[in-house]
C-alpha cells in the first residue's frame, strides 16, 4: 500500500542534488519559497488537464507527464519568461505505481531540460486531473503581452501547425492515415515542444511585441491578441507552415488544420518589420523555424486571404470548452 | 449559452479598480506578472479540492468559494507570509450561472479581506475540481518552516480545535447533535478562518520557530514538524482548546477530535519559552486565542499525556488520501 506521503516521497520529492535547485525551499513544507533574481518579474500560469477532455482515458503516463508540463511551459514561452519552477496538484483514482513511475519520468525529463524545479503541490484521490502552475522570470517591460501588437507589425508563427489536429482526426477516423503518418503526426499531439528558448530570445532581445501560444487554434488565439491590442489583421492562410504529415494532405484540410487546428503549442507573435533579419536569426539560434504569415492592420477584425491575397471564408473558430 | 471566455469575464475578471491590484499584469494573458517587494521571498502553495472528497456533492457554492481559498491562505499563514495573489483552475461539469455567482462571491469576499488578487488560472469542463495556487511574501529567513523546531520549545495552537470534525460526525449521524449545535460546529467545517494575521505576526516578529496549519489533524500535522526537525514532543491532550460545541461533549470525543479531528485550519507552532508573553500579546493583537499545549523534546516521537502527565494511547492518526 502506497500512502499519500510515500507517494510524494518516492515519485516526486527527488533526492538532494537531483534536478534543478532553484527554490530556497521546495517540497515538504506548507509553502515553497521562490524568488526571481533581483529586479525580475515573476510570470505565472496555470493549466488543468482533465481525463477524457484533454487526453484520452488510458493515455501513456510518460507522455502525459511530458504534456502536462509542456502546455504550461508553452505559456511561459509566450510571455518570454525563463522557467524557474512549478507546482503539481494531482487527483488520482488510485496510487498506481506503474502510472506514477511513467508520469514522473515524463514530467521530470522535460522539467530538467528546462531547468525547472518541482517545488510543491498537492495529491488527492479523485477523477484523474492534473493541475500545474508554472513560474518563470522576465525582465520588467520585456514580457510579450497580448495587448502590445501595433498596426504594421508582421505576424509570425514558429515551427509548423496542424499535425496535432491531424493526428486527432486520424484517431477519430475522420481522416485516413497510415500507421507511419499517424505515428509522426501523433508525436505533435502527445509530445508537444514548448518554444521556450525562442520566446526568451524574442523577449530579452526586444525583438517581438505581442505573443501568444497556439493551443486553441491560430485563428482563435490570434483573435485574443487582436482583441487585447485593439487592432485587426490579415492572415495569409497559404503561408501557414503545415506539419510534416499535414503538408501531404489536400488543401482544404491543410488550410483548416493550420489555421484552426489546436494543440500546436507553437508561438504566434507580432514584430516591427525592421526586425525581420534578427527574428530569423533568433529562430535559427534556437533551432526553431519562424515564418512570416501576415500583418497587423489598424482595424477590420481578422481577414483570411489566400496566396494571391483573395479573401477566404473558412468559418473557423477557436476551441471553447463550454461551446 | 455561457462561453468559456464569457464565463471568465463575467465571474472572475473583475472591472479595473475592483478588488486588490497587486500584479503588474492579471487575468487575460498567457501568464500573470507578479513580483514580491524587493528583497522579499515568494511563498507558494497549491491545494486541490475534489467533489465527494473534500466537500459533499451539492455543497453551497458560496461557502465552497470561501473554503477553496481559505485552505490555501492557511498555508501562507503557516509560513508567516502576507497574501499577494492566487490562480484558480476550475473544472466544471457545466457553466451554471447560479453556481458561478455563488462561488465567485464567496471566493472574492475572502480574497478582498486578505488583499489577495486573482491573477489568472484555467477553466475547463470536467468533474468538479477546484485547484488554487496562492502566493505570499515573506522576509528572507523569517518563514516559519517545519524543520525549525528545537528541543525545549513550547508547542502552541491557535483558536479552537475539533468542531469541524464534530460537524462531520453530526452530518454522518455518528454523533447526535441538535440543529443549533450542528449549525455552530458546521461554521468551522464550511467556513474555516485562515490565521493569516497571526502567522504574519509570528514570522515578522521572529516570535515562532516552526509552524504548520492543522488540516489533517493535530497529531498528524505536528508529526510532520517532528519528522522534519528531527525532534520529539510531549502533547498535553487535555490542554487542547476544544471548539464551542465539542467542549460540551464527553471527554473521549473531546480528546479524539481536538487531537486528530482534521479540517481545523488553525496553526500549530513552536517557540522559545522566553517568548510566551509576546506570543499571547500577538494573538490578542490579531483577535486569535493562542494556547500552550506541550513542549518539544530531544527525541522519543510524539507522546500524548493527560492533564496529570500520564501517558495516553489514543491510537490516532493523520488523514491519508490513499490509506
Amino acid at each position: 500500500m502506497l500512502s499519500e506521503f510515500d507517494l510524494i516521497k518516492q515519485y516526486f520529492d527527488r533526492p538532494a542534488g537531483t534536478g534543478p535547485q532553484r527554490a530556497a525551499l521546495g517540497i515538504g513544507d506548507d509553502c515553497a519559497l521562490l524568488a526571481p533574481a533581483p529586479g525580475m518579474q515573476m510570470a505565472i500560469s496555470s493549466d488543468m488537464l482533465v481525463e477524457g477532455r484533454h487526453f484520452f482515458a488510458g493515455e501513456d503516463p510518460c507522455r502525459l507527464g511530458h504534456k502536462s508540463l509542456a502546455v504550461n511551459l508553452s505559456d511561459l514561452a509566450a510571455m518570454g519568461a525563463r522557467p524557474l519552477g512549478f507546482t503539481l496538484a494531482l487527483a488520482l483514482p488510485a496510487a498506481d505505481r506503474d502510472w506514477l513511475d511513467g508520469f514522473s519520468r515524463g514530467l521530470f525529463a522535460l522539467a530538467d531540460t528546462h531547468d525547472c524545479q518541482l517545488i510543491g503541490g498537492d495529491t488527492t484521490k479523485g477523477p484523474l486531473n492534473i493541475c500545474i502552475t508554472v513560474f518563470g522570470a522576465v525582465p520588467p517591460g520585456r514580457a510579450l503581452r497580448r495587448d502590445a501588437a501595433r498596426p504594421g507589425d508582421d505576424i509570425w508563427v514558429s515551427g509548423t501547425l496542424g499535425d496535432a489536429r491531424l493526428a486527432l482526426a486520424g484517431l477519430r477516423g475522420e481522416v485516413a492515415l497510415d500507421a507511419d503518418a499517424l505515428a509522426t503526426a501523433g508525436q505533435r499531439m502527445h509530445l508537444p515542444t514548448p518554444r521556450v528558448a525562442l520566446g526568451v530570445a524574442l523577449a530579452e532581445g526586444g525583438l517581438a511585441r505581442a505573443a501568444i501560444d497556439i493551443s486553441d487554434g491560430l485563428v482563435g488565439d490570434l483573435g485574443h491578441i487582436l482583441a487585447r491590442s485593439g487592432v485587426g489583421a490579415t492572415l495569409d492562410v497559404d503561408a501557414l507552415p503545415a506539419g510534416l504529415v499535414l503538408a501531404r494532405q489536400e488543401q482544404r484540410l491543410r488550410r483548416a488544420f493550420t489555421a484552426a487546428g489546436g494543440d500546436d503549442y507553437e508561438l504566434c507573435f507580432t514584430a516591427d518589420a525592421a526586425r525581420r533579419d534578427e527574428i530569423v536569426a533568433a529562430g535559427a539560434g534556437c533551432g526553431t523555424a519562424v515564418t512570416r504569415v501576415g500583418r497587423i492592420d489598424g482595424a477590420g477584425g481578422l481577414r483570411l486571404v489566400d496566396a494571391a491575397g483573395v479573401a477566404l471564408d473558412l468559418a473557423l473558430a477557436g476551441f471553447d470548452h463550454f461551446a
